[in-house]
């Protein structure tokens, strides 16, 4: 059987010079899931272990180094989603954990439920054993502090704020690290995808993207595993993820599909999404509407790579 | 054009002789939908005004009589879903409003997210114009108080909590409202979805179910429109009602549809769900693996019906 593992950083402009540390980050990230898929590990932990690379790496906007919500404080979605049992765990607008990808998988675990969220997720957290922590970066607070300075209306009191806020993030473009995802295939033929992000910069407090929705931003069936990255909204409205699977159940190739759900996108929203995706052949393809997506691959041809760009 | 609305109360074993009280809202709730099609309102107004209607009767599990979650508080999960301009809203660990379907509606159409969860979403609810409310009646407050009191354990120290509590309550078999939902096709060929929900009875704080996921409990394609009803995490791992709605665009009949999707999650969960569905003609179709389902209907041929069984 083939194994194979791809990760991303994230869709989006990256700042010119911190390609250097996202290409380490995505590197190591690779090598964690390889490590533990060529000791016939799981899928499941391998894309859980290259997940928490990325998560613990600051340049991305997951885990630590998240970008900040309206008010100021960081909110997580996450989920993990395994192709041979139907498993999927999932969190949302979790809050002062390290790595989200595990309180996610922890609810596919040892819960029946599929998603916790808010505090409830941020208590079960808790339980888990996961200690507070504030994943708050100085780089993200100064960039959250600029903008808060420059947006001249309370979101309190304005009903149509958040789309305020795009039109404004809009017209001041900026550096927007990304959501992370891992998508692997074990020894067993078992396919996984995680995805882990803080959501978009200056969020309502609550926004929900399409990282935590099963069939959206993460997905995994028998025939492939997905995870997306971009402004979750458009992936949600196109069920992205389940979209690109599906179309390789019915027999078109991985990298086919995924440029058929992009350029649908594209009509559709004009999205500015990309995806990481690996069928159960072990193909790995990655492809993107941006002008970055940093991103890695192993094969168990021994090929080894890591991009800025698809 | 065709017209035609249908709505659900909920799958599950209904107590003898809350029958009247699920029939009669039904019928309250076909006709506040149908009065708005007549009238050549749209699917959105229709789906919505029917949804409310049952969000505002005690009998179900949604908005006033909601099942309380395991701390002894309401938490709402809420999705519409409109077929020609792929529109989205949803709220998932809402508090303390008297519909949490308009709710949903106001960050599909006020908001450029699509779902807002926890005290994010509630205090959306506030800035919409929705006072606090208080959703619990005398008879969840006192159900709730039952089972605390038979359950032994306490969920902050046990990681196992939800399975534990999962098996307390299929060893004491009780009357379970239900989720509610409601789909509309109107004059213009738009078609609509609406669920709401208070999720699962003793459910921990923070529980997601398939109501307020996009593809899962609540979908609407330009083929058919769907809402779901009964276990969710069933559901959620099924992709059930997208799964409805493409078997539906490859040309497959709804109530063939339905059931073979009803089939398979038997067969993958033993799962004790139901689903209302609209096609784009008109077709209405109800179907449930539980011993109840009450649901109503109107079709443009005039013909109204309210069950408890399909």
């Amino acid at each position: 059987m083939s194994i194979a593992l791809i990760v991303h950083g994230g869709a989006g402009t990256w700042r010119p010079g911190s390609d250097a540390d996202a290409l380490a980050g995505i590197r190591r990230a690779v090598k964690a899931g390889r490590d533990i898929l060529e000791r016939q590990g799981s899928a499941l932990d391998a894309a859980c272990a290259a997940a928490v690379v990325l998560e613990d790496e600051s340049v991305f906007n997951a885990g630590t180094g998240a970008v900040l919500n309206f008010d100021g404080f960081v909110e997580f979605d996450a989920c993990v989603m395994t192709s041979h049992d139907k498993g999927i765990g999932a969190v949302s607008g979790l809050q002062r954990v390290q790595n989200p990808i595990l309180v996610a998988r922890q609810v596919m675990e040892m819960t029946d439920h599929v998603m916790l969220t808010g505090d409830g997720a941020t208590r079960f957290a808790r339980v888990m054993g996961h200690p507070d922590y504030d994943p708050v970066t100085p780089a993200r607070l100064a960039d959250w502090q600029d903008k808060k300075q420059k947006l001249a209306f309370g979101i309190g009191r304005d009903p149509q704020a958040s789309m305020k806020i795009r039109a404004f993030l809009q017209s001041h473009p900026e550096y927007a690290g990304g959501t992370i995802g891992a998508v692997a295939l074990d020894a067993q033929g078992h396919l996984c995808a995680a995805t882990s992000t803080g959501g978009v910069t200056m969020k309502l407090v609550g926004r929900v993207g399409d990282t935590p929705l099963p069939g959206c931003g993460t997905y995994a069936s028998i025939d492939a595993a997905v995870s997306a990255t971009g402004t979750g909204e458009y992936v949600v409205r196109s069920f992205a993820g389940r979209e690109i699977a599906d179309r390789v159940a019915r027999g078109v190739a991985l990298d086919t599909a995924m440029n058929a759900v992009l350029d649908q996108m594209q009509a559709d929203f004009n999205a500015d999404v990309g995806f990481i995706a690996l069928d159960r052949h072990g193909r790995t393809v990655a492809a993107h509407r941006t002008a970055h997506m940093p991103h890695g691959w192993f094969r168990n041809d021994g090929l080894t790579e890591a991009r800025m760009q698809a």
